[in-house]
């Protein structure tokens, strides 16, 4: 990374019919200094101090139908791409994130110039890491915390999603913690519903997870769902600490930025951050935002666990785009600060992804959670989680999933189960 | 509204490639009891009690091109599109705002059958409109505060957004109130900045806005920006009410919701409620939220004032698609409760679009705020103001614009500025 010191950046995909580098500077000037007409009080000096500037436009393909509509373009005339980045002084905003977000995003999706944006990566100077709790966690306190030294932490979801009171819940976590289960995170659709309160079931699921400890001295981390209000999550954060558990559950999108930091702030626990309503923000690879520059605003307010989807997911998401998130967790974006988030890997998983994933990742500090995978093994739960682990083990000794098969008979089954 | 009692709706526009009722199906199951394999403790009388149902599936167009790629499915194949609404039992989360965003939108937007959806309306229960304050203010607050019994509340933008310190921004405001303005906003970009730091900010402009009621009686009523954290928020919203403020403006997609609701629970001032980042949920036309469902969201979280851009605007937005917003925010969505939030018309506008907004709404409960239109007049912001007045005088009245402006200079002035 270059020294920002006292400037942030952002990189953008643009696409518009008229020329990209005027559309960098009226970008620029809506989100800093510019007006549409001079204004009383308007100097060169003041809008010097605090211009953002263009300082990368780069046309990388023309001649492109219109992504998105404009009612004031010509739906027939032909756009260009063109990746751009803009930096801002830092003293516009100071170093506060959700400030940063309506300056970097704020109105420049809509702006009919545009018939294409996308928010590529950001880059901040040192003081939002001061600024920030950042991954409090990250990678070596969840390892700390479920007792997994190394290798991935094998997880699994409550399902079915909703349905389950606190006892139906616990029994299943018994059965899961009976099978060697790592990791157990509550369904998104799960919070705090009249059906299966929090507290009860926490109460419920944290008196097997501590009786299972006493027993076996392995601890099952459980992320339990506590997306709410700023102060339910800080009560509901408190009732699972004193409980005995080791992570709480946020679904980001529903809570906000300034929720998660509220929370982060508050939080002795992990948080591990749900992404659901994503898609609304990055289905349209011309629209909204990469995960990679979405995600980094999330690790610097607090996540330690982030989504990340699966390969060969059940999802509309392409296993690159999946790589590439899962990847980005370890990129600083922060000058001074590394921010490292966990990711997490879900969505149809099962032996099959195993040494894609590890391929591709070329590590195996990640949570892999898997659903059927570990449920509805013929085997039972118990064969899941141990197929799933010996997968792991293969892929990181470099051995073929099918050698490591023969000799496994719950891999062999999982394998037809994944097929 | 039918009555829901104990169940939520949400209407969806739908693209699929795939049978449009068999994908509602997969949708009402994905975001309450279904899984995809069978899992040990799931029950039929379980899944009954929990699951979403569909209660609409309308296929309105057929053949068409698909608007969103997916990983899995043949970029030639037809897709159709159906308008699909879904119904959830209350239990399932209970009158949570954040986990209602979670459970209706949640993963949807990125099933690999989705080829386009949009969430369009939601309809609550009574339960929701008890669990939350909704807009405190809304129009009725607005006008006792500010003084404008009938008609639109006029106002303006502080421009440049960023580079004014705090006497610098006090200065403008002496002005605009000296030309008889009754609203003032920051900007989205300046909240708490180093070089404009909210407090010395609002202690100078206050000084201003209350010698001028002291003087004139009328309380000049300014939305000053305090977007951030939530403690931040709260101490910022004390701040203003110290100084004798009258409202307070947050950025709802930089905060969130839980932010929202946090500030709105705690707050004795209107909420100017900004949108900046609503594009990258809007603008391509088969992705993300309709405006009118999502202002649903932050109406019941507490916003009183609510951004619709403006006719004629200098965005990609459609007029229709700007009074469908407006008119929205006049409209029920939870049973019992009336959720009125207050549009803002911004954005490019001038005398000229004040017949055709009040033509398009039939009511002049609003707020039209003008930027380069009052501080760029030839006359000066007094007869800026004073030509806006008298464009709603006469769009009130029934006059033609061009009728009011024979016998006003102010108005003939900013109509040829306006052109």
């Amino acid at each position: 990374m270059t020294t920002l010191t006292d400037r942030f950046e952002t990189d953008y995909l643009l696409e518009t019919t008229a020329d990209p580098e005027r559309v960098a500077e009226t970008m620029a000037g809506e989100q800093s200094s510019g007006t549409f007409v001079a204004v009383p009080g308007e100097t060169a000096a003041l809008k010097e101090r605090s211009a953002a500037r263009v300082i990368r436009c780069e046309v990388v393909a023309s001649d492109l139908p219109q992504s998105l509509p404009s009612a004031a373009v010509d739906p027939s005339r032909p756009a260009s791409r063109a990746r751009v980045t803009l930096s801002w002084p830092l003293a516009n905003i100071g170093p506060s994130l959700p400030n940063l977000l309506a300056t970097i995003a704020g109105n420049l999706f809509e702006l009919r110039q545009v018939s294409g944006l996308r928010i590529e990566a950001i880059r901040l100077p040192r003081a939002f890491a001061e600024a920030y709790p950042g991954p409090s966690f990250g990678v070596e306190g969840t390892r700390r915390l479920s007792g997994v030294e190394h290798g991935p932490v094998i997880g699994t979801i409550i399902k079915p999603s909703v349905g389950f009171g606190p006892d139906e819940t616990a029994d299943l976590v018994a059965t899961l913690c009976a099978a060697g289960i790592d990791f157990v995170k509550d369904d998104e659709l799960q919070s705090d519903g009249p059906a299966c309160p929090f507290d009860a079931r926490v109460d419920a699921v944290m008196r097997v997870v501590n009786d299972h400890a006493d027993r076996t001295g392995k601890k099952v981390m459980v992320a339990f769902n506590l997306t709410g209000e700023i102060d339910q999550m800080r009560r509901r954060h408190d009732h699972v600490l004193a409980a005995g558990g080791t992570c709480v559950m946020a679904s980001i999108n529903s809570v906000g930025i300034a929720g998660m930091v509220a929370l982060a702030r508050h939080g002795g626990l992990p948080i591990h951050a749900h992404r659901n309503g994503w898609g609304s923000l990055s289905r349209h690879p011309a629209l909204g935002w990469s995960y990679p520059a979405w995600n980094a605003l999330w690790r610097l307010a607090g996540a330690d666990h982030t989504h990340v989807n699966g390969l060969a997911n059940k999802f509309a998401e392409e296993d690159a785009s999946v790589i590439a998130s899962a990847r980005s967790c370890f990129e600083p974006f922060v000058e001074g600060a590394s921010m490292v988030a966990m990711p997490v890997f879900s969505s149809g998983q099962t032996v099959r992804q195993v040494h894609g994933t590890f391929a591709a990742l070329g590590r195996a500090d990640l949570i892999h959670a898997s659903g059927g995978g570990i449920l509805a093994h013929p085997g039972g739960p118990a064969a899941g989680v141990g197929a799933l682990r010996r997968a792991w083990a293969a892929a990181m000794a470099g051995e073929a999933l099918e050698d490591a098969a023969r000799e496994d008979r719950a891999l062999a089954d999982a394998m037809a189960i994944g097929a």
